[in-house]
């Protein structure tokens, strides 16, 4: 299998949702080679227009929710997702209330780096998407951190039933949250947790 | 089986938990005898601190959520929970992140429909657990229904996904959002939802 991810300066990826597919994979046991590809070159391979991009002998998929969902079919031993639809509201829950805030933490981090054929592109359409300048979009930072922070309760919460959100081994839950982390913490230049925070002790149990 | 609830005016039911355990006990096809308990007599039952209880044989259970895990144990036929772990998971979020703001809503039009014999003790407790007067919690509730109504976007998300949380038939995930609005809607004498909600479209779907 090939997978497609999101290419960065310094070996970094930046796609969330890659992470999400590669856990997966991983969990599965499934080999892949991973292709890196920058920002502006992704509609070049005209395959899907968002990273990542999995191909699977003469199956071409985009989408990390429908990528998944497609491995479990596939390859059904270590299913990933115990329920589709609940998969999917963790999803929604994830990416909804956590990536706008988070990349509001650290979308400048991001802009540092992003491949230098990529930092034209990457301004223009992430401070269009924002409305807002990379100069001041991470200002005031130290004190937005704390919302990002509560809005992470949910899970400690579940933590402390269970040693992972799917219960005692990983599952979509895991690995979709891990995903929004391994970007985060990739690119961050401050603290996104604090030091203490379980979520911390679990982003490393979970980690490949 | 016997399930103890919270009693209030107008034969209102108060307790958005027990709510979720009729909602199982209902999708299992199990019958049950309700006794609707005031909040001042729950101590004098000597049997749980909190509503629900649920008396099954020599079994006397309380918590939501445990009793649900245990009648999907006990008779494990139309199972109700996929996964207890992500069950905990999306009662962390449901319980953590709509109860605190939505009782902020409707607060005052609780108290109003509270048993005469009960009225001091929640005014008192609840007044002190806020840190707010029942006169005034309700205050600028038209606009903060919005942030409340915003927190459920990834329930939205999901329903265009599948017609129920729980997929094409509704399961835990349903019941437990559904108690909720069940509590809320009971009490709110304004629109918690608005009328072209997906939510609340959902919400006469799971409908006993």
């Amino acid at each position: 299998m090939i997978l497609y991810d999101l290419d960065a300066k310094n070996n970094i990826r930046l796609s969330p949702t890659a992470w999400r597919v590669k856990a997966a994979l991983h969990h599965k046991g499934l080999a892949w080679e991973e292709i890196p590809v920058a920002f502006t070159d992704i509609s070049k391979l005209n395959m899907h227009p968002t990273i990542p991009i999995l191909v699977d002998g003469d199956k071409t998929l985009g989408e990390s929710f429908d990528i998944i969902a497609y491995l479990d079919e596939k390859y059904p031993d270590k299913r990933v997702m115990t329920s589709i639809s609940e998969s999917k509201f963790f999803e929604n829950w994830c990416n909804g209330t956590l990536h706008m805030p988070l990349a509001h933490l650290v979308l400048k981090d991001i802009y540092d780096v992003v491949l230098d054929k990529d930092r034209a592109y990457f301004k223009e359409s992430r401070e269009k998407r924002f409305n807002i300048s990379l100069d001041t979009v991470q200002n005031g930072r130290e004190e937005r951190v704390i919302a990002f922070r509560a809005l992470l309760n949910p899970v400690r919460a579940s933590l402390k039933f269970k040693p992972y959100l799917g219960g005692d081994a990983p599952n979509f839950f895991d690995y979709c949250l891990w995903g929004t982390f391994k970007w985060g913490f990739a690119v961050a230049t401050f603290d996104l947790l604090e030091k203490d925070d379980p979520i911390l002790a679990w982003f490393n149990r979970v980690s490949l």
